[in-house]
């Protein structure tokens, strides 16, 4: 990496939700992991410390808030801290995801919204900047009022889609009504139509909706959402799919959080491949044969490296 | 209106956006407005004095931050100044129309979140709660820290459209891709089914897309929006759903911005009613014969009761 | 609980760390528990509901940050922005075990001070008042800027030890530098002389150190500490005593976090008795012959009751 | 404009309001206005979208806060919010006219204190530095927290002055008791006394004060003030000036509002001469025979370049 | 005092600069003077406790910000910190001398302004409204975000003054620029001319100024300030007024700071009577022969019983 | 000093609480002290104005908060406001002796918590980074959440006592129960004992405790403290030392208050040496013939320097 000299130093650490992307990143970026220690008790309190000057220095943390999400969280932010508390020049997160994005709004009195709670959070920290991906609303930028370079991965997907499964007869499905505009992009990456499952209450719905709104029949059907959680949605719409005639169901999504059963429940679903990236580290037991995974090291390698040149990242925004 | 002796005494005031809505729902509340002047100045500079005391009442500010909405805001925001210093006991800001919700997030680099911005300065100047109407998007709630009350027209709308139009043979139609859930929550108390116009770019567009996905031959649509602005979403997807052989088309919308040549559109479209609220005060020319307008009154004073006796408005959250 | 009129009205909260204490304080307080729901997701996400109006009432959250401590500080944060967003008139936490109180300070270039961060984001997410129990260090009452009113269990366990073992020949022991003068408020309530064991590094050690400062021989030696984590330092504690010829031996603490190992070590070590409150629900692999537990029950509803009818908690600092 | 290596890199962004005025501080300081655009929507929306990447750079906003005042406030607060999420190093507002200055108190109960309002907008906004001219209070700079250079027309007017209508036998007026100090600055620059009109509530007089406290028969008098808003104030001061034998008469103030009849009343008024700055853009039918307008150009760009190279303003102070 | 049972019980404490002024409040509010202790060691380090229970009650503390300024300011700041602490229901600082007023703005380069840093100080302590008197200049309320209610001394001053010196032949004089609207008022309420002191650094200066504009000759003249601090201005003032004919000379301010050498100055200059109000204890080595002194107790007293009935004190902002 | 190009310029102020300690830090930094001017005026009233330019420069202000306490924090707290609005670089206050520091916690009800009032003014004056020494209770740290760089003198100063004095035969004695921490550090690195007075409340106590716990006889006693006040304590450990046979006494403090008598107590005392730091100047009547004063000057220095250099501190963290 050719750093231009007045520039403070770049210094990386990685926390330990998803170790093996920060090492990628850090390849991508041409600086190595600095050093810090997270030491866990028995009563799961986390002590960190730092373990090399960051004095002046322009410091990125790589941590996705994924399973244990409060745990990481928590890491995070106490890393946040210790930095903060050690002069840190600029303290940038980088979180491949961002848990709690989908507590973006009360749905009913009474609730809280714990995505606004986790930027106050990061804010109140000392975080200078947040570098994120595919957030479940765009809408969560708005809760920060620090910059947030917000990538998307939908481009690299849909090209990595094309590459190994060519784009005939393709249809891009949006396995719910909030999910239509993320469907749209897709589609105009691969130059598809796009239908929808018209499904009311996807992750706790038990029995399969018959109708999907728009043309399915003999076609090769993507299901694109942000996000496979419990994967109960995406098995519902491809068994509608299914129904409906679609001849091939693919799954694209970016984050694999593939929780409680998900892995059986795509298993046996009637989907050819599922699509994920590696933005939420993915356990062994939670592999399969079906599954490909795209790597997002690339995009936030170069998010890093044009944020440190000072450099514009709007190319990498683009779907 | 029976107040609670222990409470503090409550005073309505309503800044110059809308008044006859405010009147109207001072009268809901029973409770007559109380006096403030409101002074512009030839360079657009906004004078306003509270003309009665209102040391340790609960005071509710009615303003909807409609065209002009620069200047609406500024009215709301030093009147907001004005009672804080004043040593109001809480202020509460009723806002019935919440302008520059669409600036809710980044679509390009370099851009504002404008909606976030207005949250933090009605949250800077002192404002205890906001209650508003049917925002662009709901996550725009958690730019606020402080309590929102999120009041939906939905039912009331729904309630008018069966009372005045019957429910034969509608499908609900989504104009684009981003407002599905939209069309879905009135689909539900109508209980109808749903359609997608399938256009890109809405607001810019000039041709008519083709396609629409799902089901409107012969059928009597409802075109659902939060708001309708400039019409031209709206007459686009009016004559496409003429186009795919709809017999009769509403347009259903809780916010009637009407700018520019809005009306005509409306007027030549392919519509037989526009159906929308008061929560913007129409201008006599915005007036046209197809126009209906339901009254949000009760549905604010309702919530005003509520608030003001200290009981839940999770009612008035419902669709 | 004779209420005030003009006062609001009250409402308890239990989240999931300590039902158990939660129970037995609404009990003392005389006001049952109110209703909220907490789901958690296989990813360890948080999902809660606050299930009765609260609008306008005095909120009492009773949590203590224990075992999960991560998880549990995340439902009480969660929690609270609920709270806050449903308009509750004033939010107080009743934090029984304050975790993290041992990172208080930095030790070390480069270390977090966690204890803090969790009093700013108690302070951010709008908590009005903490009410706590023997606090690792006293400074941490200046961590907050909201009144803190923290209690203290000494003159209970004094109380407790005295009706069941008696005030013969006793000795206060402190088990490392720190602790001295915690030592020394047990000692004047039972009216004994302090020794102290001159420990370098009590947690991390391996060997049992010589010295006692001051004299224990033929004593009955009381280890007091403000909580008992792994239990290395008690179990070091009570050898050295042991060596130096204490008759009998017993362990006095407020916080049972017995972490790792602990219960084999106090359950092997020369202790007669380990007496603790019910700060922190003990589970049910954590209960064994010797242990003895005070409930602080009443000190937490004494304190809320004189909360809320704004009285002085000042009797209840007292040692 | 040589630049310190060392230094960011500067950019000079102009808003609306007098893009006259930024171009030419844009060519004394020798660096080109930077593209952004700002569109207004027919319901006074403002859409703004910087065109260039700023990040890390030190950024000038020019923005007078002149007529419409709301909506030019509305434009550079969007503006700042878009370029600190857009990661702008620093972030400089320009201000020749800062609007709303008048409000600056409350002269009776329960009135806003609008320019103390402005500052914390702006501040919040995450504005680092403010440069403007001639508050109308001095006091205004306190209302900030961050640093404000403060500039002075005082030296520039009266060195105009000399140079075109010579020093003999001028007196200046303070035409109103609030004012003395500013006539005083002027008058030590041209050396000459001061005389005060004894006028109670200029704006809304409608009948000519007889009395001139202080000397001015046979005299050439300046009436001085910050700004010329409706020009009563102007006109009945020259009327009564013109009663008390002065024999000629002229006007010299910083900020040309002109609003209302001001135009009319100047042209009318026994006046030969009234003298103004560029700090608000002057509309063409606000421009009349006995105007001079004197331009702050270099006054603007001397303390963006002294500021861009860290070295003192003080001299800009100066009156 | 009859008050309002639903409203909370109203508390008053006096710290130390003016306990005379703060037993005279107290007996016109009808409520007793809490109990408080101050200490203060050997470094003038201070102590202090409250000693009655304030939880939930509205606090009044009443303090001059006068010599020891630093040593009286902190005295405030500790005691509201102390107040907060412990639960106050709200906390209202009466604030008969405000000091560090003159403190208000950047004369020149690199000045403080330390009035603001007062006045953030207090907002970020906890206060909750500041009752003041005749600060130095009005835009300091401007400088709080909290309510100020600023009271004035002029009718009381001049009732006083007419009551025993009578209003014939009056002119009411400022002794420099800056102050006429000062003057002004006082004259309004005496029916009165007035006349101005041309002089131009009054506190630095040494040499008496030949110049009053306007007319003295054969006529009673009173001097009006805010503040008598060293008195070389109005020494001064009253030689000038002398050398040009006054037949008699008052001085009349609403602070008697009166440091250095002012009584002397006072005691010397001719002026008949020296009129000033208790805001700022008077020590003993400060009273002499001309002094009257006028008790603000009243103004102060009926402010706060306004404000804990929750009615307006409009009237009192009155001149 | 040799400076590296691409960081900021540095420049020292020193202000009136230290100057002979600031006149040895600047040498020990190599970078001379830069001007600026503190008035005081007869009220107490603290001027301040920076003389030269600090724009974008590295600023280092020192100031001990010692006697006056109030007058030297608000110097400081002024001269950083200056600072602020002058547009300094960045603000590092070096306090080596920290005053109020003992008020860092609620002892009993209704007592304000000062050091932390102290630590969020400085903070909220915009102070980017505090310098201290030797902190009454280690967590005062977490009252800050900017970096605060926590320098030890003792290892300074026992290795002026084994220069000094030897070695032989030591005993470390903390002469309270809350002291034990600090006399087991230096006990480390003398590689000696401890003892401890078993004194309940040392400084209100006018008897001499008997008891020593632990064994002092025969022994060379050095008393460690952080401070030494009114020595009272000191002296008391010092007559039960001698009581309990140790066979030479020595006193050892960081912060050499001496307020009261403490020269008078500590002269009559039965100690050979006392041995301080000059963290706080001492007035000549404060210095007596046991008295033995290690400068701090290089401590500070060198922190300063690694600062600015951007490397670590770590090392002077250090015992």
């Amino acid at each position: 990496m050719t750093a231009d000299n007045a520039r403070p130093k770049i210094k990386l650490f990685s926390l330990n939700s998803n170790r093996e992307l920060a090492e990628k990143i850090s390849k991508a970026v041409g600086v190595p992991l600095s050093k810090s220690t997270v030491k866990k008790f028995s009563d799961d309190e986390i002590k960190i410390s730092v373990d090399e000057s960051i004095r002046g220095t322009e410091v990125y943390v790589i941590q996705s808030i994924s399973d244990p999400v409060n745990t990481n969280l928590m890491e995070l932010l106490i890393m946040v801290d210790a930095l903060r508390r050690a002069s840190a020049g600029s303290i940038n997160v980088v979180i491949p995801y961002y848990g709690y994005s989908r507590a973006d709004r009360k749905a009913r009195s009474r609730e809280p919204i714990t995505a606004k709670l986790l930027s106050s959070f990061l804010e109140m920290d000392g975080v200078d900047r947040v570098i994120t991906l595919d957030l479940h609303a765009d809408q969560i930028q708005g809760f920060f009022d620090i910059p947030v370079d917000h990538l998307r991965a939908a481009r690299l997907l849909a090209s990595f889609f094309e590459a190994n499964h060519g784009k005939n007869d393709l249809v891009i499905i949006s396995p719910d009504h909030a999910s239509v505009s993320r469907a749209r992009t897709i589609a105009e990456l691969l130059n598809a139509p796009i239908a929808i499952i018209d499904n009311r209450s996807p992750e706790d719905a038990t029995t399969i909706p018959e109708a999907v709104i728009g043309d399915v029949e003999g076609k090769r059907a993507i299901i694109v959402d942000d996000m496979i959680d419990t994967a109960i949605k995406t098995q519902i719409a491809s068994e509608t799919l299914k129904n409906n005639g679609a001849k091939e169901i693919y799954a694209l999504a970016t984050h694999a959080i593939f929780s409680g059963d998900a892995v059986k429940r795509l298993e046996e679903a009637p989907i050819e491949k599922v699509i994920v990236t590696d933005s939420i580290k993915l356990k062994d037991d939670r592999k399969f044969d079906k599954l490909e995974v795209v790597s997002v090291d690339q995009l936030f390698g170069e998010a890093i490296k044009l944020i440190h040149n000072q450099q514009s990242v709007g190319k990498l925004f683009g779907r």
